[in-house]
């Protein structure tokens, strides 16, 4: 039992994931001299996991190029964990409501520990797509999402954020803590944010916050949109109808706050 | 190196999926003892397994009963191994009109090696609900879509599943290899098969292949309903819907085979 679960065993388990996770990041099928060279290891340590992942049919293999993909245990597995986050059923419709009254793209995003990760993109109706791949986890000083849940969750702060260093991602960035400081301050005063380009030249979005039935923070909903629709000069008819879409979402996660005007 | 791909290694990664899949099959929250139980292991063993598996996302931990539940990053690697499985979306459209024309239970099933397992279940309009639970594997001898599979794919054979017993699930399952082979060799000519009752009583169930570009088994479509709507007297309705979606299903997979009749 002790070989089972000692260093070597837990070691074994974090290589197991990095494969799998190397695999659902593959653009397509991936082979395995490519994980081992992204993964720093030997094609052996690799394969032998490569080979357990296909045995319990988290990976699937190409008999025609031997190359390696998701497995349907994998899609088993998210359909059980999306039944039980309770943040996907309670925001779906309000994103679905959002999306059509504003032809936006909306992007859901769920707290986890200290990151925030991408849960859900509804993409809008312009014929240009702007969306954020699920799985996503996004920078804390960049975006609104990321504003949003400086301000508004207990685990995060902007000091802890400054220790990894406000990079700037785009000229918009936000690298001067103090200014930082103030929008989240401004956003937990607001009830929601906007980055304008600081993340994606062309691109900015609104966030604001899904609360629980403690006011902890659940989530965030955006709007994400090229500076066409999404600009400096914010449209009051999209922070309002985010934010309403939060509280929504918000209420039916069981919180009992009002609904926050400007 | 050699530590960490080690038989402990493998062995460690077994239990990760072990711990993995029996907090995904938990009714509601699950706690370390309980899981210890169940795998026949220590506590400090799951323990470490499950730190690990909370670190990476895959499980979260419920700060107030310290019990574990799914995690965001299962639904993550969920979401991207939807997206790669092709069976889902050429199934998509098919099964909605399917369950919309005849208001039954419409279960789709996925071949994986020699598994045959649920990947979707869409209710049927009546208000008692009958379903089938995604990530279900199948056994063959007892259920439509297993004579199904058994008739169309090249991996799988009666022999084989005589070598495992066909069990009595019911006072109506085939436990005779004579009469399953000629069942199986009846759904191969008819193109779908049905069980009555076979694997639960009062529950019956009609399948039909979806085969893909080289006429492989993918996968199973399946009506599944009470005796009071599927009975041994099977309406021709049924079938000649049920053959048509997996047929419109197949071709979204590049099968070019022709409309099967009776």
């Amino acid at each position: 039992m002790s070989e089972e679960t000692g260093k070597g065993g837990v070691r074994s388990v974090q290589l197991a994931f990095d494969v799998l996770e190397r695999v659902a990041g593959a653009d397509g099928e991936i082979g395995v001299s490519e994980l081992a060279a992204q993964l720093n290891t030997t094609k052996g340590s690799v394969f032998r996991h490569l080979k357990t992942l296909v045995e319990r049919g988290y990976l699937s293999q190409n008999p025609q190029t031997s190359r390696y993909r998701l497995g349907i245990q994998a899609f088993v597995l998210g359909r059980v964990a999306a039944s039980g986050i309770d943040l996907l059923s309670a925001s779906t419709d309000a994103i679905r409501d959002l999306r059509e009254e504003l032809g936006l793209t909306v992007v859901l995003s769920a707290l986890q520990g200290r990151r925030l990760v991408v849960v859900d993109t509804q993409l809008g109706k312009s014929s240009l797509e702007i969306g954020v791949r699920t799985g996503t986890e996004l920078q804390l000083h960049c975006n609104a999402q990321g504003k949003v849940a400086l301000a508004f969750s207990r685990q995060l702060n902007v000091e802890q954020v400054m220790t990894a260093g406000l990079a700037a991602i785009t000229l918009h960035t936000v690298t001067d803590p103090k200014v930082l400081q103030h929008q989240v301050s401004e956003a937990r005063r607001q009830g929601w944010a906007a980055a304008i380009e600081e993340e994606t030249l062309g691109v900015s979005a609104l966030a604001a916050p899904i609360l629980g039935i403690n006011a902890e923070l659940i989530g965030t909903l955006a709007l994400v949109a090229t500076v066409q629709y999404i600009s400096r000069d914010i449209h009051p008819d999209q922070v309002r109808a985010l934010k309403t879409a939060a509280l929504r979402a918000s209420w039916n996660l069981g919180f009992k706050g009002e609904f926050l005007t400007d």
